[in-house]
């Protein structure tokens, strides 16, 4: 299982590293052969100076960011793109002006370094890695009595646990620790050993490498200057949108700009830059996919359904029912995901296996397949010798991780269960026991392929505690806290080996970016769920497929707990049937698309993307097409300046509306609503009124 | 009297020519000392070989687009910005695109010359002004009852007369020859013995001859490209907004996009692309000006005004009475108007005398300021010896003219008092008498000026004639007739020296030239009616205040009629004074403009723009300073790029939406209604319903 990780978490879509990898080339090319070379005269701080105070501080205010904009897209669509990228442009952006000012007052004392900047990073990407793996567009929030209430009667209906702060934090602080120990050992093993890829760190690193070249912090501004026009133009647009917002279903979200047919239908361009931005970040195939799976599920599938009611399934339901029309609607993408989920694992893991067998009969020759600093096998290059010589200077023992693994383990066994009554002590010591393989599988599949698997690790555990704790009816429960603990573990610990691969390649200390690690995530266990609160608490209909946000997987989670505990007794007429038929689907899509060669298999759609529209209907599709749009006219007129400006633009459009979730929230919750209602009313409405 | 003909009529911004004459300075310095050298290779073709039938059908199908423009831009503000250089690029891209067809499949016979250019551009001036000179939005369509109702119980209400296809036809095509006629004689005397400047006819000339210079044409080429690409996008976007307008009130035109209070006074951006486009055009002192304009009287007088409700004036009347509100905002801006109008009579008309004294006492140094090619008095240069001998090479024989003249001038007289039976066979006499010298003033002085004051020569006539005929109450009517009258000679003679002008510069026959004014009045006196009764079918509220199409100067001069035959007795309390106020700080503004240097000057707005707002609002304000915007940030990043882009941009954000009137007016009469209401409500009325 896979790709839906990669849609969900973003943090890597199967086309976009290779993406950005392009973009990368020629830049990396300017740099000649090493990269070193040119840093050579800069001296590498000692892992205490990298880290410094004001990058602690610039990180807290990005994560407070991102954790906004990840919250804001976990429970809109839950399609999150790579921000990793935002994270190292906003930190250099943040720091650079620091240091300015700071030179122009005569009190600068450390200069900024590139060490410094893979710190800020890192620390931003452990706390808004929080955001997503926390949960709330998911396994979290799919645990609360509003989205209990939209199963319908079906079982463990009445199982449920609303949020609130306290316990979230605890739960957090308590798993999110645990998958940082399970990384330490792997670091060496993975990055000078295996010595994989993992194409998002690399981008990272050579994006960080480009800016504090003396060239390259030219082009740097100017991405800057250009996000940050984009940013403001975004917050602003944001802003305008909010006034004519003064009741529900008013405002741009709700204008049918193809026609009220269409909108009925989930078509319509919403005016949101965010997904504007994302489509603009995320490769054509990935958006066009989306869109396909519009077409087919609210275009043709749910009006040829919605004909049958009283015949397939009972006339007189709720909208939100899953006995209706909705069920339809969530199974068939439910089995979607999991036929894409499951031919990813099969495809990730039996290659892990193969790579593994070769690293261990010493014929290493499987996964240094893109390591480009890396001459003849055996032989390092300047740059690889000088890197492997900082990264391994400063150690972490190994026997500190492993204590820390076991004492946070002994804690959750403990606590764990005071939290979810319905979770009990034993399936938490056996998670706890696979997890450390899994977390291994992970990072190692994520260097190889930069997919990380970890919502799909979480399904897994929903369905094995789900159905163990079954019997009792409260195995929905179990299984959400049990896919909670998994995610926490296994998520960590491919991220955090991708950052490690990024500080390998800015000469960052390992020990520094642990402690940074650390940081971020205590900062991420108390940030993300203080946003997530704010959300809730500001916007009532929060997690209703009708609301501004809808929180799709959060729904999509609890049934798939529900289907693990109880079978498939629940679901309407012939639905199940669609299930086979799309699972089987989704499996011959995607090994259609591995085994045509890669000038067809590029035009083949994602099965994974596909799913996402067939239940939230094709409004951000629409966006995510105009995004690509955009890209493509630009490239056609000027590739180089759309390769440099395109994630800046993008990424000022995704952050600049996401931060102005901030004060819209705030207005919410202060009771402040906005005086205008845009309403769009067909030419009948207007006569009956 | 004087700048309001400028911004009706459009073809003499203050300021506009100027601007153009600085944007075609560069060009002109390329061409380096003589344009005609650079073309001597090129035959000038025969007077009859410039009358293509290529060219008349391009004019055919331009004059039919023109006149949905200036028919649109007449019905919505009255402010027309000059047209001449769109009709120069578009006919350049007609019958480049026709020529380069015939080319390829070896039919063409006729190479394109910047002669045949001159020919369509000429035609199709001659036909829009019709459009302009007919009054639609002014004097004619101020005769119908629609706009007679508005007055309330004012004298000379039940006297009108309703458009109808027949007898506007028919008026104009009397009416419109005569002008011709005169600019006959006219032509040697202004431009080749008074040397005068014409400067909207000089920067077209220049335009023309840079097209067909061969690098020229590939400027002209992207400058298509980039109109057209305006073009689609205005063309699109008006159609996009008609899908909202299902009823009143409807659509992107009432967007609060300042919010609900702006918009109950008359501030907000309503997304029309025409007037960015106008505002793209127009120098930003104008459009500072209407902004001005729109503050000081929607957002200061009006709302204090409108306490006094009850006490200044009756408090039941309807909105659109003039004895209210309403009366202020007609009456003060007409005080406005004809102060302006008044001040820029004195001191073009002074300086008419001024000029015409030189001239005769032989020390015509005054009138040869800006010609460029002429050097040193006496001597000729090539180019004005060259120029000079094509222009009198093909004569037309005053006899002919003077002829014409008279027999066009006893068909008037015997058949107006038909038509409008108002109007007596003694008035129209003494009009043509009067008229050759009018229109003698009125061609010297846009020669000089570039302004003209044509409808204030119509004005003139309102006053004479209405109160002349006054006593037995039909005056209003006679008023309005006799302004037609004057307005269509006056006009004409001052539109078409401009013309010859232009020819004069692109070695274009006089003869040929005749031809060609001669084809497009014909056509335009057919066309601008058909059009006009499109509009008049299609929106049945044409001409009331709440209207799209609301008119706004068949308002002020029906009210302009009355009070010339009945004076001052009809108009609210104080109304007189504040119109005393703003009649001389009009002439104050005025001679102050005109008094301080340049670089203060510029900062002084226009009264004539200032009074449009007073009547209209400032919705249309806000669009011209948004084009100014953009204008303003396109010349600080690349001047070169916007100075030549900036009209081509304007002209097809122009040409766009008002083209898409045409289908539009066309879907109103089939019945066809949009099948969406976009509606915006306050929260207070979301809680009533």
């Amino acid at each position: 299982m896979g790709r839906d990780d990669s849609v969900e978490s973003g943090y890597g879509f199967e086309d976009e590293p290779k993406d950005k990898m392009r973009a990368k080339k020629e830049e990396e090319e300017e740099m000649v052969m090493s990269v070193e070379r040119v840093f050579e005269s800069k001296e590498v701080p000692s892992w205490r100076q990298q880290l410094t105070v004001r990058a602690f501080v610039v990180s807290l205010v990005l994560s407070v960011l991102f954790s906004f904009i990840v919250m804001k897209l976990n429970l809109t669509t839950g399609i999150i793109p790579s921000l990793n990228v935002s994270a190292g442009l906003l930190g250099f952006f943040f720091i650079k002006t620091w240091t300015k000012v700071l030179e122009k007052s005569g009190m600068l004392q450390v200069p900024f370094t590139r060490q410094e900047n893979t710190v800020i990073q890192t620390c931003v990407v452990a706390s808004a890695g929080i955001t997503f793996s926390g949960g709330f567009g998911s396994y979290l929030f799919a645990m609360s009595g509003r989205i209990a209430n939209q199963s319908g009667s079906a079982p463990g209906t009445n199982d449920y646990k609303d949020p609130s702060l306290g316990w979230i934090i605890g739960f957090l602080l308590i798993v999110s620790f645990v998958g940082l120990m399970a990384v330490v050992p792997l670091r060496k093993i993975m990055i000078i050993d295996f010595k994989l890829t993992y194409p998002s760190g690399t981008a990272t690193a050579h994006l960080i490498n480009s800016f504090h070249t003396p060239e390259g912090a030219k082009q740097a501004k100017k991405q800057v200057r250009a996000l940050g026009k984009f940013f403001s133009f975004s917050f602003f647009w944001g802003f305008f949108q909010w006034f004519y917002t003064a009741a529900d279903g008013c405002g741009f979200a709700n204008f049918p700009t193809l026609g009220l047919k269409a909108f009925e239908n989930r078509f319509y361009f919403d005016f949101s830059a965010t997904y504007v931005g994302v489509g603009m970040i995320c490769p054509y195939i990935i958006n066009i996919s989306v869109l396909l799976g519009g077409i087919l599920s609210w275009g043709l599938m749910w009006p040829l359904i919605g004909k049958k009611e009283g015949d397939w399934y009972s006339a007189h339901l709720k909208p939100s029912d899953t006995h209706g029309l909705q069920g339809y609607k969530v199974f068939i993408s439910i089995a979607m995901i999991l036929g894409d989920g499951l031919y990813n694992f099969c495809k990730v893991f039996s290659r892990t296996i193969l790579g593994l067998y070769h690293q261990v009969r010493g014929k290493n020759n499987l996964p240094r397949v893109v390591n480009g600093s890396a001459t003849e096998s055996g032989q390092l290059s300047f740059d690889d010798q000088r890197r492997t010589s900082v990264f391994l200077k400063d150690q972490i023992p190994t026997s500190f991780a492993l204590g820390g693994y076991i004492v946070i383990a002994i804690i959750s066994i403990i606590s764990l269960p005071h939290i979810f009554h319905q979770l009990k002590w034993y399936h938490i010591l056996i998670m706890y026991l696979a997890a450390p393989a899994l977390a291994f599988c992970n990072a190692y599949g994520c260097g190889l392929t930069d997919w990380s698997l970890a919502s799909t690790y979480g399904k897994l555990a929903i369905f094995v505690v789900g159905s163990w704790a079954g019997a009792s009816h409260s195995g929905v429960l179990a299984g959400l806290a049990a896919c909670g603990v998994m995610m926490n573990i296994v998520s960590t610990a491919s991220d955090l080996t991708q950052d490690f691969k990024t500080g390998y390649l800015t000469l960052a200390s390992p020990r520094s970016m642990f402690v940074s690690q650390v940081i971020g995530t205590a900062m991420g266990c108390v940030i993300s769920p203080c946003v997530f609160w704010l959300f809730y608490k500001a916007f009532k209909d929060l997690g209703l497929p009708t609301s501004a946000y809808p929180a799709p997987y959060a729904n999509i989670y609890r049934n798939m707990a529900i289907l693990g505990v109880e079978g498939f007794s629940s679901l309407p007429k012939h639905c199940l049937s669609l299930c086979y038929g799309f699972f089987a689907a989704s499996i011959v899509i995607n090994a259609v698309r591995d085994s045509v060669p890669k000038k067809y298999s590029r035009f083949i759609p994602l099965p994974m993307a596909m799913a996402i529209p067939f239940y939230l209907g094709s409004y951000f599709a629409i966006d995510m097409c105009i995004g690509s749009l955009i890209v493509y006219l630009w490239e056609r007129s000027n590739k180089t300046k759309a390769d440099a400006f395109v994630p800046a633009v993008a990424s000022g459009l995704i952050c600049g509306e996401g931060i102005w979730s901030l004060p819209s929230s705030i207005l919410a919750l202060a009771g402040v609503k906005p005086p205008i209602c845009m309403k769009f009313l067909s030419r009948a409405e207007l006569k009956d009124s």
